[in-house]
């Protein structure tokens, strides 16, 4: 029995595949939504959330974040099930056309209709700090993470944050008031994140609850069965200096991995699949692909044009779930959308 | 000489066409957009300017005016020329490959590099009354008028507003201040008009500015020399009445009507226009056709999909324009859009 089933799976929570629950929705298909990140948004959540875009269609001015939470807002009334965290490890397909079987690194399994893979600039894991032969073994304690997903764990630790962007200051100011101390270690002395962000680091910094290591980077971890008991810092000039804490949270942002997608026999080449054009398919039946990932003639690869693409998957999928019904556009000015409905907690 | 001249025209001032503004001036080319309606927004204005839609990306839930108002907003950085109420009726090749010189009804010429046809559902002309025999004599001296262009010169007169949707309650409202007396005839009872709308009807209505005359329908004009003077209305009987009047205002909606288009070998067949969807060129170089009307395999007839359909069109103008350059996808993220415009008044 697999652990989740449904109408069309969808890998990758980005805004294409965000959109494509709208589109499937509207044809009456359910999806279920899998993501490696811990969140929705692909790269807009993960890497510029803060950045406006001008080219959203209708929106002179969004910033990426807040285009997510749109898409996720419009997905809603669809009330799709998020599989987040965790990457799609395995694709079997099922007898007699009758769909697929997607495994989850964490072994839960996913039953679908038909795939939809709108995996944008590809499989991305968060980017590890260099050199530090032990890493993993406090990686497989948790004393050093990449995402924060449970914050009370950190009360009353002695973090170090790692990093000079967005989610370091962000996650500095987050855990500044339940940690017995934050430090902020970044290899350069500015710091590449929202002005208002920074204000408030700063008032941190002066109340003493933060201090700020920079320019230096981490050269060595020590402690012993996973328990992390200090890190030695160096500073551009080799000079080492070490600093006691029991946590470690590197937010260098990400960077491309190969994925489980090399061995399904897409035809993946430089990180895209060729489609048929005309229905966002793959080479093999059931299997669709659309955003960045999705690659044909002409092809500009825009977000907007990933919101397109997802209207004929959503075509698609009707012609593969219910060959007989002929395909009828339909308008949301005259069909609606479900109401009543909440946003889902995610 | 030309009366204008630009790198593109866009036929059609609807939601693909306003978008192929932002998209042209993306890549740096400046547009005048020409549309035969009074107003930006094609259907969406004209038709229906309150209906929700649900499936603009990003949008959870937006007006159909609005829309067109972010649309128009997000188009003004580049500076568009809107060339409106007059449609266009004539197109010339220019030579070598120079591009097109395009004929307006009221004898304006435009010369551009590349034309985009926009055209949505086709050309729309208001619709007309039917069986007033002296209609055309009341309509050369603007007695009769299906869009109110300039308010001023209904100050003082006694106006019929013929219809029952939203434009006709808005009319009314608009005029009741600054008319004698304004006549609202319709045919039915019951107004298809937003609630708001219809509360402030009905407060003029009291005020004794407005009168209502439903169930009726105008069975003639009355008048010489152009000089409207009274009308005969019917009920649903036959029983004639006559109201005096100075002018008449229909808002009978839009109907579908012949164009130019026709003459301009582009394979107009069933009001679309058969694109290689790579490049969205018709048959004819330089002439290239989006949005609705815009016909190819596979093809989902949505505004989102105009959307898209617009960055393929402005890749295209690159390849035509500046033949010599290399396209690159560039991102707004990085890129930006010019600062300091304010919006065009239109």
């Amino acid at each position: 029995m697999p652990d989740f089933t449904t109408d069309v799976a969808i890998i990758g929570a980005g805004p294409a595949g965000l959109f494509m629950v709208f589109e499937a929705g509207f044809m009456g298909y359910k999806a279920v939504v899998l993501d490696s990140l811990p969140q929705v948004g692909g790269q807009l959540t993960a890497l510029y959330p803060e950045k406006p875009i001008y080219d959203a269609p209708g929106h002179p001015y969004i910033l990426a974040a807040d285009l997510i939470k749109n898409l996720q807002q419009q997905a809603a009334p669809y009330q799709p099930t998020y599989l987040l965290h965790e990457a799609v490890t395995d694709l079997q397909e099922l007898p007699d056309n009758t769909g697929f079987m997607l495994t989850r690194a964490n072994g839960q399994t996913v039953q679908a209709k038909v795939v939809i893979i709108a995996g944008g600039g590809g499989l991305f894991a968060p980017r590890k700090p260099a050199g530090l032969a032990n890493l993993p073994e406090f990686e497989a304690s948790g004393a050093v993470s990449y995402a924060i997903t449970h914050k009370a764990k950190f009360t009353g630790q002695t973090i170090v944050i790692a990093g000079g962007g967005d989610s370091a200051v962000d996650w500095a100011i987050e855990l500044a008031s339940l940690a017995q101390h934050v430090h902020v270690v970044h290899r350069r002395t500015d710091f590449r994140a929202a002005e208002a962000s920074l204000a408030q680091l700063q008032a941190h910094v002066q109340a003493g609850q933060v201090t700020l290591h920079t320019p230096t980077e981490i050269a060595a971890l020590h402690g012993e069965d996973g328990h992390l008991t200090s890190l030695t810092l160096t500073d551009p000039n080799g000079q080492p200096t070490t600093l006691a804490a029991t946590a470690l949270v590197c937010c260098f942002g990400l960077q491309p991995q190969v994925g489980a997608l090399e061995g399904w026999d897409l035809g993946l080449e430089r990180g895209t699949i060729t489609v048929d054009r005309t229905t966002m398919q793959t080479r093999r039946k059931g299997l669709l692909c659309i955003g960045d990932m999705a690659a044909y003639e002409g092809k500009v690869p825009l977000i907007l044009t990933g919101f397109a693409e997802a209207a004929v998957a959503a075509k698609t999928c009707q012609a593969l779930i219910h060959p007989e019904k002929k395909y009828k556009v339909q308008y949301s000015t005259s069909k609606g959308v479900p109401s009543g409905q909440v946003m889902d907690k995610i």
